[in-house]
């Protein structure tokens, strides 16, 4: 399992509805709107390298309202619990 | 179910280990290492708000080799999937 | 009691007309316009988690003049004094 | 009253103990410590002008652990409420 | 006296108009066209707390062609000269 | 007249006694410590345009305490007062 | 041969598109579409050193979609190849 | 002699146009476009202190395409050859 | 094959050297010292996305000289050359 | 003729010496001390690319007291004069 953290900055007065289109996508496992400078962060999971550029490039940058995005892929996932069967979406 | 997802900037050379300790808390589900300006991106679970600060002021900050933090936390979360079930760690 | 400090980035020339609406908010206590690259800084208080994002997402982010938002929460308040009945508002 | 917010970035491993010396000081009605790449947020609340730099500059940044501080004086306060009486510490 | 300095951003092509325009409001001693990043430095002086907010937020920032401003307030003045005497205006 | 306008980093915990020093400066006319980013801000006033590097370069970043500092040179002055009476230091 | 490092922020919904039409100049020998807060990459490989700003002012600058660019040139290579050969394109 | 470097921003596709322009003003001796994140930079020569606004405020900086300028003064000039000689334009 | 970009800040005497070691690591093709804010930009092409945070968690950011380092991992590659021939290394 | 713009961080109280000992190295036609948050900027004047580096890297980042270097470099010259002549040093 490969994941991509998304920071997604969102038109001022359309943060829940952007949210919500986001987290309906494929191989998006959660989506938060946060404190501090940064909208939503979004977590994808996906199972090939090549899934990543599908969810974001071709549909997550694509929703009405996204101005922004700045993904950062994990390199590795450190955890005391089975990541791929919590996320075995 | 309240979450933060916390920025760890680290000593250049200790990130597989400050990682691996960082994973070894309490309500911390999983912790990655990521591309971009960003060294380590964890996310914790908490019940209670009290909680946070004892994970991230108490303990995450102090791990050796930790240099800052800066944690965004959720307002809100957004999924098709049972997060509550999927993070009862 | 749950702070968040709110600062507020507001067009130009309707910044005290903005101030007096997110004042007029619930679990608003105060707003200041501010020295600095700030315009204003609001002072939320709530009781229970949830109600942050009801003040600030449903509501503070869509008065009109209001260009973007960047929230810090309190992991903790220190006071010589009693915080809870001085803003038991 | 003449309220100063005040952002202190503060020694990683020494937050909570910085903050309670900082709440400690005249004129210091709360302290926070908070989510975001700021550490702590104290506000400052005075009745003349001069007293703002005593606080500040005399006193708040000689704490030992204190990093750096960035002043945000208010120009004004908007309130439902009486902060003169709320806040006459 | 209270002093302020007030960075202020101007349309491009309007610097000298604003320059102007500001330097005629009152308790306004100097305005200058400046090198760098920021087009002018405006010194605010003042007798009383509350007349800043009204010559900054009230007048200054409504002229047209003035797109932000970052205001640092005086802390304490320290001159060899009797600044009191100079900028009595 | 030339009018250069100098921020200074300082030492946290030596801003007046810096501010002392600068001010005690042949040209130095004023110095502020101030809200904000910016520990202090000092006006320069020369005669000829050399004398701005004797007074920045040769002197001021020497002080101990000094950090750093950047300075904006005045392009034009604009007042409804006699700068060049004012400030004949 | 001289390289060329060029980083291209693209307007959010048009980045395949874009990518492909630089990837089409001469000169250029890959574009990358990036994790981050850079849009594009693109690798451009010139043998005259005038070639540099046809390619990037004269063409690349131009392409509908194109926000702007920050270029980085390669003062010297270094490689375990032969990337003469490899890049004799 | 004084010496100013003049950083422009430029509107993306007039670069060259713009470039032009600000070559053929009078006390300007070079103009250059530039890697990195500057478009352009001039480099202007005066003989007084009151010409180089006259070149940068009122003339530069309204060429149709420069959106913004930064310039930075020349304290000093270090050369092993005579720069009054080689500018004397 | 996956291609990773790492921007390396390195200590400003050693460059050349650090160069040269980067470049001697396994799934390096390139590695340039460019204009800019940037020291050096390497070049990482691997078949599986783990050998990624082999080659720069455990052995770039490890080479004494190394500050810190940027990495942003190619979501796809536009060429019209055959990039897998090209760099089958 | 190839020309490089260099900024460079200079130890605060090393400025005319250090701008010295670039402008006698080869190549270097004039250094200026400037305003702003740039200590000095360096102009590179060479007849063949490889030059740049051995004038940058090779020597002017050795320079005890040089701090960090920011190159940029000239796509193209625009000038009313004969800049080759001019600068044929």
């Amino acid at each position: 399992m490969i994941t991509a953290i998304v920071f997604v900055q969102v038109d001022n007065d359309r943060i829940p509805e952007v949210a919500e289109q986001i987290a309906g996508l494929d191989h998006i496992s959660e989506v938060y709107s946060v404190t501090g400078d940064i909208d939503l962060i979004a977590m994808v999971r996906v199972g090939d390298y090549e899934e990543i550029s599908q969810v974001i490039t071709d549909k997550l940058t694509r929703i009405p309202g996204v101005l922004s995005t700045d993904t950062h892929l994990a390199f590795r996932a450190y955890s005391e619990h089975d990541l791929e069967a919590t996320f075995s979406l």
